[in-house]
């Protein structure tokens, strides 16, 4: 062991020295490493225009592209490095996939989220002037590993679920709950992870904005569509504003079923029971909120209006009711939309939202809903698209409404 | 969106149909996906004697190649498919590479993990009766992600914190703490999840074997050491029992420094008292421990013999004491070891373990400290190399002596 850490000391030494070298590089002076990066990796760099920069060691490949929405193809140095720089991106964070001769995968030098049904590259581009889901000097909750064992999908499940900063000083207190669902190709850990939904929480519990409440992240299914192998990387977030999500997305699907098993069922037969027996909830159908993103939104818009003596409030993001554009509102859902005064005064919020880069009728939705007298609340995420920003500030939006 | 919806669905069916035509390979008959699967992906697989099988569909590859510590070439096939069956693997956990024309990266068929400076799959391999790290039908604490300010290294930092399973039913209970440390190239997530720490402690303390405590995982640093682009996988687990291990390794070496910042310092002035005012401690040196791997072990070992008043359990996993063979054990480290019948009364479990085939000197180590009148209790994983299932072990082994 002695002659291998002389070995690491003497190569760190090595490569400490290389990058005094570097720092002639023109692109070091004008822009920094992403926040996303693996610990200590100079690339991805982004510049104050926001535009990416990749530098790839593949000395061997025939071809290197980067996909983050639009395919970049990387140009080859003499040294071997393959590099390429983007058009400025929208803030927000955004998957990638690094491809090299044909086979995408997540980038080594950044740091993996599951996004795809898989592990993924993802790039954490800066929001100007924007701190709502950044860590503060505010006092924070905890985001809590937990398992829980389902007979109906007869195995263990894990199940992430946010505490508010005073859930551990006020011993005895009890806390209203909000279900928040991740969309297709994710996962559990997707809300507090891509969504940094703690400090968004935090930061507004902080501020006076929203009540302190318990948020639950289970997994909705949904997150293995991607079992074939690719040869394209999925494209997440478009790389340019306006431009057309292309192919399969990320939170772009149904998926009710995970393993076969019912999504629906497991929440208010396993789930919800289980957080009310080791958490210390409000429990009655006043106090809890469902929401999601995406297929999430198609659930918690179906689980939800199945379930009114459960859910108060009602939040679908880039995803929410799906019917005919000459359905009758009246008829769809078994109904519940029919009687606009008893909706209203059962469900205290039901707020949709969307990305205006998504080019989605959300807005026309919302509209029907009001003219049949049902109160839609709508939120539209400026220059944004079907991706993790446009989420984060619905939550920021829909958080504040709730166990009002 | 419907447009996509449909399009998704009808990919799912198509790739259900491929499925359904490949069940007549024989491979699929006698092995089943790894546990670290990618949700839905059938390979890597294991079969009963331990083998793996990787497939991988990359048409464009001039060369496909898999580093599970020993390189295996992948054949490519007619379809495009590259196949290798590897020689039966021990049981545990392994990281390992996907490399394509040289490039080494994170599997997409598995799922990833922080494990060498960055994100790297993993492949668990199932050891015949043993269940002392799986979810049982027993109660479950939980792991919790929470965040705190460093003033020393002007961030935030985060540490992960595991509650036994009657933290919150006993809310007035208060509980001894272990900090437990991940090794080089790993972070603070290591524990819990390639570790499993969570699961061994559940059920160490539902059998009655370990007593309930709060296991504190925080970032030891030494996790950018892999920063410059490689083009050969680490080899962070040799594939066979007895290999030598080869280069740099997860958990090989010192990395007290995390970002410029002494680890050491951080633990001592911040964590600790973030622990003790955020949880409910018992925060005298009786009831405080500190164990790690690798590197982690060698930064306990420097940490509580330097602080002797904080605590009085000490570990080291295939990471422990430093000094030469000819060294005088009364005058290594500032002489604590001077006095035996005092560093014994002080020290109620010095505890030091090694992987059997890591072929390091820990047990002669552990010797020439009983022959100097030291209590030091040794624990040797059989079979097992410098790897998470050494370090499974070796908790399962020292958690039931503490605080007793």
């Amino acid at each position: 062991m002695k002659k291998n850490l002389v070995t690491i000391i003497l190569i760190n030494l090595f490569t400490a020295g290389l990058s005094f070298c570097q720092v002639t590089d023109p692109i070091l002076a004008i822009s920094k490493p992403a926040e996303t990066n693996a610990p200590g990796a100079e690339y991805p760099r982004l510049d104050s225009e926001k535009r990416a920069y990749f530098r790839v060691n593949a000395p061997n490949a025939q071809k290197v592209q980067i996909d983050c929405g639009r395919t970049y193809d990387l140009v080859k140095g003499e040294n071997g490095f393959w590099t390429v720089t983007t058009d400025p991106l929208v803030a927000g964070f955004h998957y990638y996939a690094l491809i090299i001769d044909g086979f995408a995968f997540a980038d080594p030098s950044s740091e993996s989220f599951f996004g795809v049904g898989r592990m993924y590259s993802g790039i954490e581009v800066p929001e100007d002037g924007v701190d709502y889901y950044k860590p503060k000097n505010v006092p924070h909750g905890a985001v809590r590993s937990t398992y829980y064992f389902s007979t109906i999908a007869n195995k263990y499940r894990r199940c992430f679920v946010y505490t508010p900063p005073d859930y551990d000083k006020n011993i005895t207190a009890r806390y209203p709950v909000l279900y928040l669902q991740h969309g297709m190709g994710e996962d559990e850990r997707g809300w507090s992870v891509q969504g940094k939904m703690n400090f968004i929480m935090d930061n507004l519990i902080a501020e006076g904005k929203a009540k302190p409440m318990i948020v639950v992240m289970d997994n909705g299914g949904g997150n293995a569509f991607n079992i074939r192998p690719r040869t394209a990387a999925p494209a997440g977030n478009p790389a340019q504003p306006g431009a057309a999500p292309a192919g399969p997305r990320p939170g772009g699907g149904m998926g009710m079923m995970s393993g076969g098993v019912n999504f629906a069922e497991i929440l208010i037969k396993e789930t919800i029971p289980f957080i009310d027996a080791n958490f210390r909830t409000l429990s009655d159908r006043e106090n809890r909120a469902m929401a999601g993103l995406s297929m999430g939104g198609m659930q918690t818009i179906q689980i939800t209006l199945a379930n009114l003596d459960k859910f108060a409030y009602i939040g679908g993001f880039s995803g929410g009711p799906r019917f005919a554009q000459n359905d009758d509102i009246d008829k769809v859902y078994n109904g519940v939309f029919a009687d606009p005064a008893a909706f209203n005064k059962k469900v205290k919020v039901f707020f949709l939202s969307i990305g205006s880069a998504e080019g989605m009728r959300t807005k026309e939705t919302c509209d029907a809903f009001k003219k049949a007298g049902i109160n839609c609340i709508y939120f539209e995420s400026p220059g944004t698209a079907h991706e993790w920003l446009t989420w984060r500030r619905s939550l920021n939006e829909f958080a504040p409404l709730l166990f009002k």
